[in-house]
Order: structure tokens, then sequence, then C-alpha cells
């Protein structure tokens, strides 16, 4: 099988992450490729890593450029593929990696972004573990929408959720702190994000409870513990291109012992390819990660202070953004699920 | 007034950092620098930014080196200042950067150091509130004694000591992760710390409340609280040589809004020449406090999930240290406080 | 066809890197790791970036580990690989990642080396172009020994070679300065590699010659240009873990305009897989070659002081070490020579 | 002596270390602060790590805001200042920190700028050598007009000079590779000056003699040389904020030795306060500068291909700007040089 591949977003760092996987994949040709604003430039001079590339040029995001393929992937900014989608048609597996389709709750998308609510389409983290024990995988298989999981809620979820399923912690009053690489805050032109301002710094943003992330890890520690679920959340820039570092800490259940908190990892991600829970004494390196679909894991139980500590490291880009994205194309077009992903980060 | 000084551990990051601050103070002579493994060696070879003192030969750390000063910076790893101090004469200021003298709870010294308890000096953080709103400054003018405080303590108890002190937080279940930069291990020769595999990746240490740092935050956090206090704390390592981001969160006590939360740090910090409490909206960056004394705070209330949260980033060397070394030696020395300590960052 | 590959020098950074790619490798399976102090160890406390091999268990590096697999990868310190490869069967393809089998002149390996001459392999550079017209690819195909070259040489020679062998530059007077992320120096424990030394510092090393790639430089480019060659060669470590980034000045021929330069290097690499040449005003950037087998390249030709300027980006561990070796190995397997290797960067 | 300082660009980077520097300077007041387009900001939410000026507002850049005080720096766009300093008093010691008033010869500046020529001023790097062995130091005693040297050629002519002044390298075909942080390249909003483009690359800009601070390099190396200059010319972008490593290489006069290349530069910086030449097989090392006024220098001859290779490394924005402005000042007003100014890096 092979399949086309069109990316539209194509000039922003998780098209181009999508496109840096795709070369790799071994079953899918890459199609049209589009920008908004870069509409009309050669990729090389965008995206010049893209070796392959560097003589494409960037058509405009319109349907009529994107129709025709087996697969669309969107990575515009939120807002904007609900429009698009509808007029792609239905066999034609759209995977879209903004905002648009990824939360449940009406209310909580209009606190939280500023266009109108679209909808709920199946949620592209295969691994997470919801409190019956299914997992999201299962709703991948032949879709033909995938919402891309926001990067933050990767790392977040993969961290805490096997301790929610399995009932050795508490979904409430969960705190959160989490490091991200620059890329996570796109290509966007701001002083804040040049080279001298963030080399050498760390800072904390959207302090507070007002990332829009928030609501989306609230929906996803709720699914796994089977009540609702409040999280502090707050991310940091660090001074790194790539990766996340979650560190997410909730209140242990009564009498939980750390037997029970490596157990409930075991037992989620005995099977999972890309999850890799570490062996005890050893935490997450984003280092590891970079490049590769995987997630590194490790949990501990702080029996002083009677917290379960879980930490999970991702690249972004890749298993946070474009390599979920192709993960779960890959359960869509019933290939399997590892198909052109890397297994192993750039490290060192 | 002229003093002189010598610097125990000379060839350490801390002892270096000392030394760079001294060579601006108009009131130091430096004296004696002395080493244990690295005695013998020229300071140049050791330290070449330290460029006016690169002939100067390191001596043995003895006390036949250090006796005859009028101050005695130890700057040793911890269990080593005890015998040494015991032997200077009392009218000698003695700055300790250790822990050594840090906590007053011998079985917290005991649980998490390996050495017998030496007691307890004045601690060296003048900007610490207490439950009654005095500050740890008053015991260190004139003190002849001073425990210096760890660069993790400085940064947890001042983002939070403002919010126990005056009563809009809880000291009990508070949630700390905190970003250091790498100068924070020291120079000790790990495969972790090769720059190959720092620079571009975070990963925590010390997970789960085993750093030794937790006890004397507790200390702090207790001391402002007027109660217990109990901390999850969380250290992670940063791709950056300088600079201490900790974010921590507090249970808002019952029925505080933002303004009083406000309020609290503006009325602990108005005077506080180190203290920058940043304006409304601003938060701090590690890169900004980088080589001076300066400690930006900035802090703000989640209601949706019932936390205080704040934030401070100081550099780990500087104020974590060594600034705080030479602060607490000009209060006792009866210098005005900001003699010689530089209040700008070095940005970008 | 899927061959058995041994990797001997497991633990280090080039060793892993070779294992990094095999992993995504369609025709190889890897077989036995070995490391000499690191044996016993598991692979993932030592490279857990290599998730799906965390569990494999470091062999000592003795003959009977490496002897029957296909393909032998030796990832030594130099002087340690002719040993080896004496006992190894004829019909194994050795590639050895050292320096021992580069060099062709033994005065040249004693100057510069402190072992005794071990021989002249096929050298596992495929785009060299020679004086006339040839490429050194053809002596690596069927090939069962293999000198996979320097970091260093590989980026100098692949930026100079066209100029030198098109006779629009000569190749005495020529002047290098390259900037080396930090993988380059290995993973020793040495204080000038830890992270809080390298970040935000560039420094030279082995000024003046006496750096051991200056006679491999000399020697490729003596091959290219068909005469004696001398190289003033500059290499300093820049903070970034990996990435060549080598500045090589010539002295340009005799009315040599800009076009000529052009044309030759659009004649050298106008067909080469993993070379591409920047379109006129593009200059190289490491990042965009990271984790990639690419070498990307410009030249420019400085009218005013006579000097044809050539710059060339590479990953030292990938293109400058592991992607070469499985490129010359694809080369002596008859396999096309891009099997399993990355055409994209992982940029940003 | 106090003398009051206006600060003119203000909100550029060069601009803020002049404010960092002179915080700390201790016969100094500082008066206006003005900026172009941030007039009516805030200094701290555009330079936050100037805390104790955060309150200070920024005027525009007007004459009737600069006139009044001792001293006035300019920190502006090339062609600016020219048209300032003609209605400031004869008697205020105008500092410009920009292009205008460095270059002697009209054409050079015609060639490679695009506004008029402005002019000659004394130029404020006092350690640079001539032929006659005289300093740069001289012109600036008592001083009205001082012209900043560029960052490049303060890295390449101090590096240079003693052995062109002292006759045992020649300024023809010089060959300069020069590495900078990215605050050299000022706080413009330009995609590849982005941190996630920057971090982990290097890569080169304004190959092939174009860059603007050519032919300053030419006009110090002549000036030293007592002959024509030819440079080849080469800057790189490093991943790092502020430094630059300059390796300069000039052929070596006709048997030189090591003995005499050394002793050129004992004798040329026997006695300078900011130039220190490293002990011999010690090289220079960014990370060392930063933040300080000096220099480190180190010099080989490189007997097999006859070149001396000189290298220095300095921080951009204080000695390479900043320092040097407020190190020219001193001499203006008959200060010690030293005056004020950072004799230690800040490191690591």
């Amino acid at each position: 099988m092979v399949v086309t591949a069109a990316v539209a977003g194509a000039s922003g760092y998780a098209g181009g992450e999508i496109l840096r996987l795709l070369l790799a994949h071994p079953e899918v040709e890459i199609g049209a490729v589009t920008a908004a604003g870069n509409a009309g430039s050669r990729l090389g001079d965008i995206a010049p890593h893209l070796s392959p590339l560097a003589d494409r040029v960037l058509a405009p995001t319109e349907v009529e450029q994107l129709a025709g393929h087996d697969v669309v992937f969107l990575a515009l900014p939120h807002g904007h593929s609900a429009a698009i989608a509808a007029q792609l048609p239905q066999d034609c597996v759209v995977v879209d990696c903004g905002a648009d389709f990824r939360l449940r709750d009406e209310a909580a998308w209009t606190t939280y972004y500023d266009t109108p609510f679209a909808g709920t389409w199946p949620y592209g983290m295969p691994e997470l573990v919801a409190h019956d024990g299914t997992k999201a995988r299962e709703q991948l298989r032949s879709a033909h929408r995938i919402a891309v999981p926001g990067c933050y809620p990767t790392a977040v979820s993969l961290a805490l959720a096997p301790a929610l399923s399995a009932g050795v912690a508490r979904a409430q009053d969960v705190v959160v702190v989490a490091a991200s690489g620059t890329s996570g805050a796109g290509r966007s032109l701001k002083a804040h994000l040049l080279g001298s301002e963030v080399m050498g710094a760390m800072s904390p943003y959207g302090v507070g409870g007002v990332h829009r992330h928030t609501p989306e890890i609230e929906q996803n520690l709720a699914l796994a513990a089977g009540t609702d679920a409040s999280v502090s959340f707050t991310p940091t820039l660090a001074p790194m291109p790539r990766g996340i570092l979650a560190t997410a800490t909730a209140s242990a259940a009564e009498g939980v012992d750390a037997t029970a908190v490596r157990a409930a990892y075991e037992q989620a991600y005995a099977d999972e390819p890309f999850v890799h829970l570490l062996p005890q004494g050893a935490w997450p390196r984003t280092g590891d990660v970079v490049g590769s679909n995987l997630v590194h894991v490790q949990v501990t139980l702080d029996e002083r202070v009677g917290r379960v500590v879980a930490v999970a490291a991702v690249d972004n880009l890749t298993k946070g953004t474009a390599g979920a994205a192709v993960q779960s194309m890959n359960l869509a077009l019933g290939l399997p699920e590892t198909t052109g992903l890397p297994l192993a980060g750039v490290a060192p």
C-alpha cells in the first residue's frame, strides 16, 4: 500500500516535522504542501533541513490543493480546520494537528478559545488509558477524522493516566509544571523568542490556569480517573529547541504504597511500543526522545507528603504533534502502528 | 574600611563566584585563596575568568592559611566547615556557604545528611519574612557566624514566604518544581553533566522528597507560616549554566482574592533592594538575574483550582550562594547592604 | 536481503549513533553490541535514547563476540582495530570508524599518532572527487574493509574538493577554521567538556597544525588537486551537541571567476544524494543536517582578496561518522546507497 | 567627580549594556535614556535585567533630551549619529557606538555603507598598537568625540596587531573566521535569529568580503603593519547569546620563530589591564570574558604552513561595544581607565 498525503501548513514547525517523518515513511508519497503567507515560496528557503523537498514550491492552503489525497494533515492555527475538513471527502483521512476537534465540552472550548466550537473527533493518543481500562487506540482504527493531541497534554496525560486509572492517585488538586522547548511556540517573530533572550534562560508563561492546554489535560485526566479533574498547570519555556518535560503530582489514594503505584504503570504500558517506562531509579531526559516518537515515563510515591510524582519526556514536535499524527494515520489506514516512526532519539 | 577576606574552596564554582564578587567590592581586599585537591594549582588554570587573580596559587585549605583575615568564606563540601570554624577567632566573620549550619532540627539534618549535626548559625537570607513580620536580616547585623542558604531554598522561600506570612496561603501540601542551571551541580566529573548530555535536554533528579534542600525549604516556609510545612519538591536540571526558576504553588486560604495575594508581596518586598516584585502580568526569567544579586518574583491566584502560584528567579551562584554570602557579610560588617553587589543582570 | 551486524564500542557516541541508524535500516538485524569498560552494563543505562535496545547487555569487545556477523562496525579508540580486524573472516564487511586505516602515508601516521601504522583501507567518503574526476565511491563497491573518514575531514574535503579538482583553487596555503559540537570529543569525563563550561562558550583547541585530522585533510585535498596540499587547520569547540561547520578558504587560481567556481560544484555534486549544494546566497547551517546523512555546501569567490571560500555543514556523528559507515556498508553490500539513511535533518 | 550621562538607543542590546555598566560606575549618574520606536515604554518592560531602572520611561531620541549631560552615549543604527552629535556642545563627551565615525577612508565607507560619509573620530580601542609602537589610547585622553570600534574588529585587531606591528607576520592575505553570539545581531525580529533556529546550530553569513566590519579590520591591521592589509573575513553565528571568538591567521615573516612571535605579544600587552595574554598552551574561551571588559589572547606559529595563528575572545557587548565605550569615556574624563569596569567574567 502506498498512499498519498498532503500537508497543509507546511511552513510551520509542525508541518515541517510531519514532512520529515513522511520522508522516511515507506507507505506514503508526499503530495501537495501548502501554506498561507508563505505560499509561493520554495520549501528549501523556509525549511532547509528537508533537503529532498527543497525545490518544492508551497501552494496556497485551499481545498482544491488538498482534495484528491488519501490523507490530509492540517497543521493550521486553531479555528481554520473545520471549514477545510468539511469540504474534504468522507473517505479522506483528515488528521488535524490543531486544537479544533480535541475538546468534548463546548463550554471549556468557549472559555479558552476565541472561535466557534467545531465538534469532537477521535483523539489521537492511542496509549491513553481510560478508567475502564480501554485505550483511545480503539477509536482510531479506521477513523477518517482524527484530532491530534496538544503537546503538553500528551506528556501530562501519559505521565498520570495510569495512576488515575488504577485508582492509586486522585484527579483533584493535580499540580503540573512542564518545561517546553521553544519550537512549541512556533515560528512567530516575537522578541521573547529570540535566541539571545531564550538561551541561558527559563521563564514561565500562561500562569494561573489560563493556558489553553488546561482543559484538554483535565479532560484526559478525568477520562482516566472516571471523576472530575482539576489541574494547576504552569508551562515554562526552556532553553532548548525541542522537548517537553512534564512533572505531574497528584494526591496519593489512601493506603497506597510504592509497589501499587509501580504496578499501575507496568500494566498500562507493558505492550506500548512508544511508551518506555524506565527502570526504577532512572528518570526521563528530554534529550533521549528528541526526534523520536517515544515517551519516557517514570513515577514514584513521596510518602512524606502523600503525593504521586510522575514525569514524562516527549519531543513536542514528534510524539507531541507530528509523530502522534502519523501514528494515528497508521492506525486509521490499518498499517502496523510503528510504521515509519523513529524509535530511537537523536542523542547526544 | 577595608577588610581582608580569605576564600576556602576557591577552585569550585561557588568559591570562584565569591572571588568574582569580591574583585568588585570596594571594601574588601582578597587574601588567601585555598583548595583541597587543587592546592598548588595556578588559579588561572582552573578559573581563567578571574583574570586579575590568574597568577595566584591555591594554598591548601588549612586553618593557618585562613586565620588572620577579617572575613573567611567557606565554600566546602558539607561536613567540613565545623572543624575549621571552631579554630577561627570569634571576632572573625565566618560565612559558610555549605549546608552545615542551616538547619535547626537535628533530626532533619540526620535524615538528609551523612555527617554529625554541627549546630545552627544565623541564616543569611535577609529578606526572609517570618510569621510575625520580622526578617532574618536582624540576626545578621554584627553576626560573626553566618550560614548561607541553599540555592533552591533561596528561590522557593522568597517566592512563597510573603503569602504564608500574610496568611493568604497554607504551608501544607506545597508543591514546588524548580529548574536549575548545571553549575548548581558543581564541577564534578559525571557523565550526565557533560555538555553533550546537558545541552538540549531537561531532566529531573532527587525526585520524591529525597533532595537535601527539602528540609531547609520546609524550615523556611514553616517560619513564614507559623505552622508546620510540607513540600513536594522536584528539582530539574536545565540546559543553562546558571539560574534557578522555582515554580511554587500553595493552597489558597479560604476567601482570599487576588488583591490580597498581591498586597502580601508588595508589603513584604517594598523596601528590599534585591527583591524585585515584577509588575502584574510580567513573569521572572532567569536570564534577567544572571550574575546579579537580584531575585525576580511574581505571584498569581488560580481561583479555579484554589492555588497561589508564585515564581522566583535567581542566579544560583550569585543570590543563590556567593551574593547572599557577600550581602550577609556586608550586614555583619555594618556596611550598606548593597555594597559591591551587582544590581543588574548580564542580559541578554 | 537481511544481514546481521555487530557494533564494537557501542557505549560511545559513535557506536550509539551506528545503532540508532541500524534500528531504522530495513536490511540489517542488530547482533552483538560490545564495549570495553562498560561491558556487562545494560545499554539502556548508558544510552537511554536507544529505547528498543534498552535491555541489551553489552558484551566484551572480543573477536568471538563479533565473528559470525555479516558486518562488523568498529567504533574503538585508534590503535585497536587492526588486531581485531585481522581475526575476522575476509568475507565479513569490517567498517572501521577509527583512524587506523585512513592514511596512506606511514610518515604522516607516525607523526600524528602514537601507535604502529596499520595500513590503508578503501576510504568511506563516496562523494570525494579526485583530480581525474573519479570518486572514492568506486573502491567501496564490494569492499570488505572500509576506513570511515574523520568528521572534520568529511566537512572540509567535501567543501573544497570540487574547487581543487576543477582547478579553480590551489591546495597550497589552504586555511580552515571549523566548529564542532561537543559530541566530537566523545564521552570522556574532562572538566572542559562539562555543560557548565561548554554552554555559552566557544574555544579553539589543537591549534597550530597539531590536530590529528590535519594529515587526513591534506591527503584528501591532495587527491582532489593532484598536487601537494598544505592546510592551516584550527578546530573550535562550539556550544552545541552535534554538528560541524567548516569554513575553508583556498587561493583562487589565476583568472577564475565566480561562474567557474560555481560550475565546479554543480558538476561535482549534481547526482549526489547526500550532498546538497545550496542555491546561491544561502549558506549551510549545522542545525539543518542534525541527525541526517546530508552535507550542505556553499561556495563563493572573494575577488577582493583572491580566495575561494567554501563552507560545509555536517552532523559529526551521522555523515561525519556513523552515517558514512552505513552508507559505505550499503555500497559494500550492493544495496542502494541511501538505504535506511535519514535524508532530512531534525530541525528546528 | 560625578558626571551625568545620557544613553540614546537604550532599548537595544548595546544601549542596555551601557546602562548595566554605568549602574556599577562610581563616577557616573545616569541621566536621560532614550529610544526611537520604543519611546514611551517602561524600561523594565524591555530590559527587565536592569532592575534598578525598571520604572524609567524611555524618552524619544532627540537632542533636547540629550543636551545638558556631561557624556552622551549614542547606540543608534549607523547613519543617525552625525546629525545628533553636531547639535551637542563641543565640551560634551560624545561616545558613538555606531560605525559612523570609525573609518578614515571615505571610499571604504561608501563601498560598505549606504549613508553619507560623516568623518573620523578618535578610535576607542586604547590597546591598538600602531607600526610605530604608539597606541590609540593617546588620542582618547581629553577627547570629546569618540568612535567605539565594532565588535569583530576589536577581537581581530587585538589578536593580530602585535604580530603585525612587530613585523613577525604580514598583513596581506590575512584569513579570519570569527564566531559571534547572537546578541551581535541585535534585537531585530528575524526568523533566523529565533531561539529555535539558533540553538544547536552554527552558520556563516556575510561571506566573501561583504561584511561591513571588513574595512575597519583592514584599517586597523594596516595601522599596525604600516602597510596595506587584505583580509578574508568570514563571520559565523554561534549558539550563545554573547561572545566573539576570532581565529586570525597571517603569513609569518621570513625566518621568524615561535619565540619572536610570543615576544611581540608580551611586549605589546605587558601593561594592558584589559588584555590578558594567556600562558603558553592555554587558549581563549569566550565564556571566560562574558560580562567583563577583558580580551583573552593567545598566539602560536604553525611552522609547517608558515602561518601565525592568533585567537582572541571578547564579549561583543562589553569589550566589543559598551565596555570600550566606558573605557574610552574614562580616558576622556581623566579617570583611571579601569574605573567601574568588570575585570572578571561571569563564568561558568
